[in-house]
């Protein structure tokens, strides 16, 4: 019986844990080096670990006054059940583990890389990239066993909704999916604070290590001296990857949900002949996470060897291996015959679903050959921002700026491709699938991801331990390979967050009951919903940016203090207390994560329910709007400062190594006044890449989540 | 008879045009000063002009094939009429006229203003409002003269469009308003090319002159040995007159015809009843332009009394009465027991009207106070950038682009409000209405917008020609009055915008024909459209920055080639060669302003047309999202851009003066590190504010009106 596949969710998922235990154990056997290494890494575990704990002590509050009101106002309506808290909380503690788990192994890693690096390049990459794999798998592994396991339990013993008249299996089975998009607002609530938070924390120490450590007083990049450098290098972990790993956990689940519920609205569904549409999008993603394990395999190179091919084998192989296998499965799984969603058009057919995974595999692929293309070395976009440098910082910035802005141009024309290629094989369901096909192998993609924060961390550690220079050339080269296969992923990120955002409205759409009336854009609350809704992001990324610069003046304020107060600290004579530096990143960010947090949660909550409370369907409207407001705008703005900060970055390395050449043939070395300007480039562009750019993505999945959980409500 | 009421609005037109003979003679007659001034003034003048003429030649082309293609598009097809080319003719002339005798007279009156201000305050506020207010009456008198003209034209004799059948007398005025839509385009397209090549000009010429002279060379602000400095004196006028003359009679234009196309809706002129709803916007702009003259002559002020009080009686006041005149021509135009759009909704009645005017007004002037608090010394947001500047360049580019992003977020509360405000009490058309309040005393607000341009020349000219230092007091301080005004004005631009937008925006679905079924942004064609019209305003921002800095490049080679090529330049004992620098932004600014234009004209055409191709309705759907699109980000981009330029603005001149006293007790001066910082930040809102932020509020009604003139055809 095809229902059945269902169990190969969570069956799956406990694989990819069991990989994911077996790699870690063997990451914690690898040799830790000397003692210096050591205390290093456990100042960094430590203050990773503290972070982690302040954060989810005060998320601990919010999630149970959520889940509170989640079971108040679902208590006892029809097609609803007060078990979305269950789901919510799952979906939030979930969410909490696989960045804590992520965490752990990173900080566990990035020492034995360096001590890796010590033997040899392929002993470094095998490390790196095994603590990248055990947070990816992780991370999948929670993801199809949360959502699987609490589909089972939802359908049979105790928590059964389904029990009771089977005639109703339709109404029943959507209000099981319904119950489980509480699991997605619990993910993506959660990897909301975690990015800005951890954005808020890497930046605010970055800046203060940099500004008072490297330009006031002169020291190199990581020196021991410099009080700021530890919680530096605890902000990687932080941002890149337990910000990073709650984030693709909160993508993974939104696409799957999202498929999920478009799936309900098939013929074959409502007639109760096959769950198949609404099953499948949670057996492609049993298939990637398998895939994804498959792929990790093929990572391996030899001294002398490129990394690069081995991640690039790994993680295109495995989306290779995908696209046949969503054949496979569709037409395995997909009634024969078709489905239709009843509004008299062709019925799709098992070869439209697979179809559209690859039209999302094809898009992700292009948006990320084009971000990589405008935040790469040597090619014209970075290229114009070095030249800019010449004639001053205004123009650097300018330029960076422009750029920025341009670069959404054709990322955009293909996600209007994808979604209209999509749509044109599949409909809406086909759009979710598509976002879907794109996430699918995220075990192997967010391996990728996770090895580059491993590797910069090692690099840390082995300047911070005064290692032998062949050492940090090592981690420098583990740093720089991967990029490619990261700047894919970071494509692959912003295309699904756009899909997904879409295939949510449309769930919503169809949840709220408004999809046959429409969301009719020329109707003055709809027009009213699009303009606050596309201010939302413009606003988020303002206090963002805000509490950025207000907690870099803090660690401004305390590293100066330190170098004026603490004697012999310049001359190495005495200890930077870096703790008290660690203190001040992790305080602020928590502080400051709270108002961005609750926007994006709160308003959806007040238009939507204030709407209703006016006029019937108002409120429905006027959220649609507000949706599809937030994801244009969130999708622009992400793309935006993505991009703007990546080139202004690599601008700035430019003119590292040998001196960038500019057109007119002069040479302008590391310290010349071009390369000033672009480092105040790559100051600015910060904030944009690393805080507010990234949350961006999950903004505009949490609002439509949120918006999903409340349509049964209008 | 109601219906001919039309005859007032060339009435006034003609009143308006003698009003700005009158004052414009006037201002000819003023002393012009001595000979250093009449020569310098004559460059500036001779230099706009040639500017003026390159700019129009390349035009007279773009006119002559878009005419061209309107033509043959609209030849025979039922409701159309190849008339429509001589309406974008007309609208396309005009504003080239308004932009021209604005520029004219402009660079009369600074010379002018100067010599009076050797006499005292009261002389120059004289001259250089005279000036103002030639350019508003000339602006807003041609465009009701064209508007009502036209429709005088083809409502009679040989351009008959109504004649025949008099039975189809609604089919017809449709028509008649149909190709009325052309004048609206012509004023657009002229519009945008005026802001973008004159925003390129006045910044490229602005950056050229401060970087290499004020900044390398140590000149002071309007030196004469600066070779560039003419051309920075210039591009005031050609950017911040003709570009904003060109910029409001757009503005006008399109909200009296988007609130035409939406009166045509009512049952009352279905029915031949009356046409009141199609002719008051005309009766009401009309009326605006009366009381806009009205206005002018409370403008003035005792020795020692405040300007900025004078101005502010006269904007005000003139709003004020137009407020009451609203209601006054509803209660006597529209029919007596209401009009229905016939969707079953109560008939709105006579004093509706009146209260969306009501509802624009008060939205237009919250947006203004809002955008004035954010761009004004010593209030928070501009406070806090200069705060920033202690810390450097980086941290102050980080606040003022997160003040912008953050100063988005009540003025698009305000339009939200607006629009769901003037919707409730009169529909749509209540929409259009409010837009026409805002902009119905546009006279008056254009003369003191351009009377600021005109003060900043009057000092320019004061320093090159070496006058008494107290002179050069005079113009600042009348250079300095009228920003608030002039920050309403910009609230009420953005506001109208957005307004303007949104009812061309349903003019388009009306007439189109799909606005029964509605533009669904659930269906997937219509969120590609969203998604492509969301990108634009960044594509287009882009492109106008580049074109900025490029422009800026070669006239920063320019000034240092003159520098070190012209002997005794710099001593005083050369002249410079400020014809050259003229020629480079002359030119620059047309070849770039190209591109932008272009995208903004072409982009909704292949959409609507190549969508129609191939799906009947699939353009028409498409369209509008992608107009939607265009408008939300448009207007949040336009007012991100203004106001974190003109905050950044403001914080760098918080250091002139005294210093900037910071929160820490310190004062940091002209010349310090944090004023640098802060002149930085200052340079890089330029094309912000000046060139990307005005053009875009431009873009978006273009955009709406193109799709309204192509909207017959889908």
């Amino acid at each position: 019986m095809m229902n059945e596949l269902i169990y190969a969710a969570p069956a799956a998922g406990v694989l990819a844990l069991l990989y994911a235990f077996w790699k870690a154990a063997w990451v914690r056997k690898q040799d830790a080096g000397d003692d210096t290494m050591k205390e290093i890494a456990a100042r960094i575990q430590e203050g990773a670990m503290a972070f982690l704990k302040a954060e989810y002590k005060v998320l601990a509050g919010f999630v149970v006054v959520v889940a509170g009101l989640l079971a108040w106002a679902n208590y006892g309506g029809e097609g609803r059940s007060p078990l979305i808290a269950v789901s919510f909380v799952v979906g939030a503690i979930f969410s909490g583990i696989a960045g804590w788990a992520g965490m752990r192994v990173a900080t566990n890693a990035n020492v034995r890389t360096t001590a890796a690096a010590r033997d040899g390049l392929p002993q470094a990459l095998a490390v790196a990239f095994s603590g990248g794999a055990v947070m990816g798998m992780t991370v999948v592994g929670l993801a199809i066993i949360g959502l699987g396991g609490l589909y089972i339990a939802y359908t049979m013993g105790v928590f059964d909704i389904t029990a009771g008249d089977a005639a109703q299996q339709y109404g029943t089975l959507g209000t099981v999916i319904s119950v489980l998009t509480g699991f997605s607002m619990g993910a993506s609530s959660i990897a909301l604070f975690a990015r800005v938070g951890g954005g808020i924390y890497t930046k605010a120490a970055d800046v203060g290590a940099d500004l008072v450590g490297k330009v006031e007083a002169g020291l190199p990049e990581d020196d021991p001296r410099n009080p700021a450098v530890i919680a530096d290098n605890v902000g990687d972990n932080v941002g890149d990857v337990a910000g990073m790993g709650a984030d693709l956990f909160e993508s993974f689940v939104g696409a799957i949900i999202g498929a999920m519920v478009l799936g309900l609205g098939y013929d074959v569904v409502a007639e109760g002949e096959s769950l198949s549409p609404v099953l499948m999008p949670l057996v492609i993603a049993a298939a990637g996470v398998i895939a994804s394990i498959l792929g990790t395999f093929v990572v391996r190179t030899k001294e002398g060897g490129n990394p690069q091919h081995a991640l690039d084998l790994g993680a295109f192989g495995s989306a290779f291996v995908m696209a046949g296998a969503t054949f496979g499965i569709a037409h395995f799984m997909w009634p024969a015959a078709g489905a239709s969603v009843g509004d008299g058009t062709d019925p799709i057919l098992w070869w439209h679903v697979g179809a559209a995974t690859v039209i999302g595999l094809v898009t992700g692929v292009a948006i990320g050959m084009i971000t990589s293309y405008y935040c790469s070395m040597d090619k014209r976009p970075v290229d114009s921002i070095a030249e800019q440098s010449k004639t001053g910082t205004a123009t650097n910035i300018i330029a960076g700026l422009g750029m920025g802005m341009e670069s959404t141009a054709l990322p955009i024309l293909c996600i209007c491709f994808g979604v209209v290629g999509a749509a044109s094989v599949a409909g809406l369901y086909g759009v979710a699938i598509a976002a879907l096909g794109m996430l699918s192998t995220t075990g192997i993609q967010l391996a990728v991801d996770a090895y580059g924060p491993i590797a910069d961390n090692a690099g840390g550690i082995a300047e911070m331990s005064e290692q032998d220079p062949k050492v940090r050339e090592r981690t420098d080269k583990l740093d720089a390979v991967g990029n490619t296969t990261a700047a894919i992923g970071k494509g692959f990120a912003i295309g699904s967050a756009a899909m997904t955002a879409l295939a949510l409205f449309a769930a919503f759409a169809q949840t709220s009951g408004i999809a046959d009336r429409g969301i009719n854009i020329s109707k003055p609350v709809v027009m009213a919903g699009l303009f606050l809704g596309g201010m939302l992001p413009f606003l988020f990324s303002s206090l963002a940016m805000r509490a950025v610069g207000d907690a870099a003046m803090d660690m401004i304020e305390e590293v100066r203090r330190q170098f004026r107060e603490i004697d012999g600290l310049l001359e190495g004579k005495a200890k930077p207390d870096t703790a008290r530096c660690v203190d001040i990143s992790t305080k602020a960010s928590i502080r400051k994560m709270v108002a961005p947090g609750l926007l994006a949660i709160i308003t959806p909550v007040v238009i939507g329910l204030g709407g209703e409370a006016i006029q019937d369907k108002l409120g429905a409207e006027a959220l649609g709007g507000l949706l599809a407001g937030v994801t244009v705008t969130g999708v622009l703005m992400a793309i935006f400062m993505s991009n703007a900060g990546g080139a202004w970055d690599n601008a700035k390395k430019s003119f590292e190594g040998g001196g960038y050449k500019m057109k007119d043939g002069t040479v302008h070395p590391k310290g010349s006044e071009a390369h000033n300007a672009a480092v105040v480039g790559d100051t600015v562009g910060d904030p944009f890449k690393d805080t507010a750019g990234p949350s961006l993505n999950i903004l505009v999945k949490l609002m439509s989540v949120v918006a999903l959980v409340i349509a049964p409500l209008l």
